[in-house]
């Protein structure tokens, strides 16, 4: 019944031909004389001209939107340069009868967040949610492309570890066995020891972070998109290396995404070729110069780094920005410091239009520098024993950095809320569907 | 320092010039009159020939296997058609004066597995340990890249769950803020969801059984990769899919991992272009036949899967064969019945050389089929609110399958311990490193 059937996204192809198509009936439009479907398949929507008896026998089977048919009819031009099928049949699999709980198409805007979400299985159906998780997608593989082209090799390290990644805080407890484990903050530790293995290496995996604050920009479980490189110079190898990586993604967006790019009115961002740079003090001084922040604070605030954004579009016609030299005291442990000043880290932030997206750097590889670095915590050796065995043994000068997916394609398409930028997202309550 | 470096699978290209690589030193072998190292990368080892008067200073650095070098020297060919690099400059960056915990290259064979995995960190530098982690990468990079050529969308679903996705039984607990959350067994549910919304998808990541057996072929966490598919005719079609990426898997690895396979000995396996397949009945059938066991029972064991892949091997030409048909009351709760015999189910597995990978099948995809099954479980139908709703909106006809990608590498390079197909497992007990 199948076997003959074309995607919709295909029909443009075959005007003039009789087809077959198979997919969810989204509208049904009536008119004195003319009746119109529009039938959505898993690549895009088209529409089907029926006769008034036809929509009388579909309403006579109790076939509303949501119903599964197959449907036949000749390919042909329609009004504003889309295609149609006319002549056609229409055969109904699947006969739904109840209205969608969250209508689809304009009406979607009108339900509140919490109730798209809970609809999720139904609401991820409409054309415009469903382009932003393909938006996701194609990020995802630009991601490893690009990378792959570069040498890394893609490992998956445990989501169940002995110990909390970052740090003690926010870290969700498993029942493991006769044991207690935690699901992994980040794959920071065992990409780092894979730099021994591979030198280059990536990850895209789930990471979990039980924030006890309900943000608009904070997940639960999120989509963590790993980095780490060996034998590096210095933190600007790996910040040319996101460059790189960033400029892949975007590109290969454009060739895979273009239809859900345009649906969604994205505006590409700008990433140039050199990434634009401020160091931390002296973008504190210009956030103070323009009387934005003060000029002495360990860290920048949403505004701070939204101002920075709109500098960097203004100044160098960047979307993005690369704040280095945060100060020490505000990295993870295992942070290299910069050559100078004194205090600062040879780390990065990149913002992407005014908000944070990417943490990275160079870390520490000598084993008596880690060794302080983890007594100066407080943390027993033995609990980071199988990382410590990777820099007892020989490791290379090295770093890498993290993309939060979900923020990525937040800020891409200009999501007001991260919550959907993901298909089911789990945040402090919301643990369905 | 890095800037030219090339990597050492790149030195046979530059014949005569003078090149810089970097890596870990692996061995040191000293004549009277000449010294060798073998230097490792992150791609190969390369043999530098050096003089005594090196060694000695080394030495007196403290220089051992482990350190990381920087070379200098002469691309040459070497013996048995292997380059090396003559008139070498070396440098040391990291001096590693202890011997490693476990010795790698032919030493690694002699020490026992639990060993090597706690030493995972250092391990895993050893060519052989390393290759068939190239290979697992290699492997899901053909399977998404032949899905993405047949339409299909990679999802990303959570690991945090609200209910146990295949059954109450082996499923980790995870205090989940003031809720209590469950490790997903599968993404099951929700790639049926996602059929709703791209008809074709896939999905790689992580899943979690608390297995309380200690076997060689289970882990408490490994990477599942996931298929599901709408508009099928039957379980044959997903059937067909399944062998379409197998093969894809496979003629990838030949791209990808030429020298990897070599490295390890690996057979290909023959995967035919139609798969061989047997009745479940017949199959039984069979197997009484030969004495290897009764002509009823409801499942395969261990040593029937065996009997009957060389049964394929014998008469098919094949390392794989589909059994199709196992009895209903064996499979999940979302299994479509066969059309023919009674209680038989429109599932299959495929076993690899006699050993099961793959489950998959056609699933339930009427609304009131799913909910009579549910019924029938015993599961109250408001734990599965989410998947309900996907069902009562319409679902066509739909099925998938999993592939457990340790155990497709395990059984591809003939390891004894699927252990030694992931970086880092989990058992059991196991939950470090």
């Amino acid at each position: 019944m199948f076997e003959q059937r074309v995607r919709t996204t295909a029909v443009r192809e075959r005007i003039g031909a009789r087809v077959r198509v198979a997919g969810w009936l989204m509208t049904i439009r009536s008119l004195s004389k003319v009746g119109f479907l529009v039938l959505r398949d898993g690549w895009g929507t088209l529409q089907v001209v029926v006769t008034p008896a036809q929509l009388e026998r579909l309403q006579q089977q109790r076939a509303g939107p949501g119903s599964v048919l197959v449907v036949e009819g000749v390919a042909r031009d329609g009004p504003n340069e889309t295609v149609e099928l006319g002549e056609a049949t229409v055969e109904v699999l699947e006969a739904i009868a109840e209205p969608l709980p969250v209508p689809l198409g304009r009406g979607l805007a009108n339900a509140k967040l919490p109730t798209q979400l809970d609809h999720a299985p139904t609401v991820l159906r409409d054309p415009k949610r469903r382009a932003v998780l393909r938006v996701a997608a194609a990020s995802v593989e630009g991601f490893r492309r690009t990378l792959g082209a570069e040498g890394f090799t893609e490992i998956h390290t445990p989501r169940l570890v002995a110990t909390a990644t970052e740090s003690g805080a926010n870290v969700f407890e498993v029942k493991y066995f006769e044991q207690t484990a935690y699901l992994a903050q980040s794959p920071q530790l065992y990409k780092q020891i894979m730099v021994g293995v591979f030198e280059r290496v990536f990850e895209v995996g789930p990471v979990f972070r039980a924030e006890p604050h309900a943000t608009v920009r904070h997940l639960a479980e999120y989509l963590s998109l790993d980095v780490e490189m060996g034998f590096i110079a210095s933190h600007l190898e790996v910040a040319a290396m996101l460059g790189h990586v960033l400029r892949g993604m975007v590109e290969h967006l454009g060739h895979a995404c273009a239809t859900e790019l345009e649906q969604l009115g994205v505006v590409m961002p700008a990433i140039p070729p050199t990434l634009p740079r401020v160091e931390f003090v002296q973008a504190r001084a210009m956030i103070a110069g323009a009387g934005i922040g003060p000029e002495h604070a360990p860290d920048l605030a949403p505004a701070e780094e939204k101002w920075l954004g709109q500098w960097a579009h203004r100044e160098h016609g960047s979307d993005v920005l690369l704040v280095t030299g945060y100060p020490m005291s505000k990295r993870p442990f295992y942070t290299h410091p910069a050559a100078e000043p004194a205090g600062a880290s040879a780390s990065f932030d990149l913002l992407l239009r005014g908000t944070e997206l990417v943490t990275g750097g160079q870390r520490l590889h000598r084993y008596a520098d880690v060794l302080a670095a983890i007594d100066a915590m407080g943390t027993p050796r033995e609990t980071l024993a199988g990382y410590l065995e990777a820099f007892r043994y020989g490791m290379p000068p090295h770093g890498g950095f993290a993309i939060g997916l979900e923020r990525f394609v937040a800020q891409l398409v200009g999501l007001d809320n991260i919550r959907q930028a993901r298909a089911f997202p789990r945040d402090t309550t919301r643990l369905h569907p």
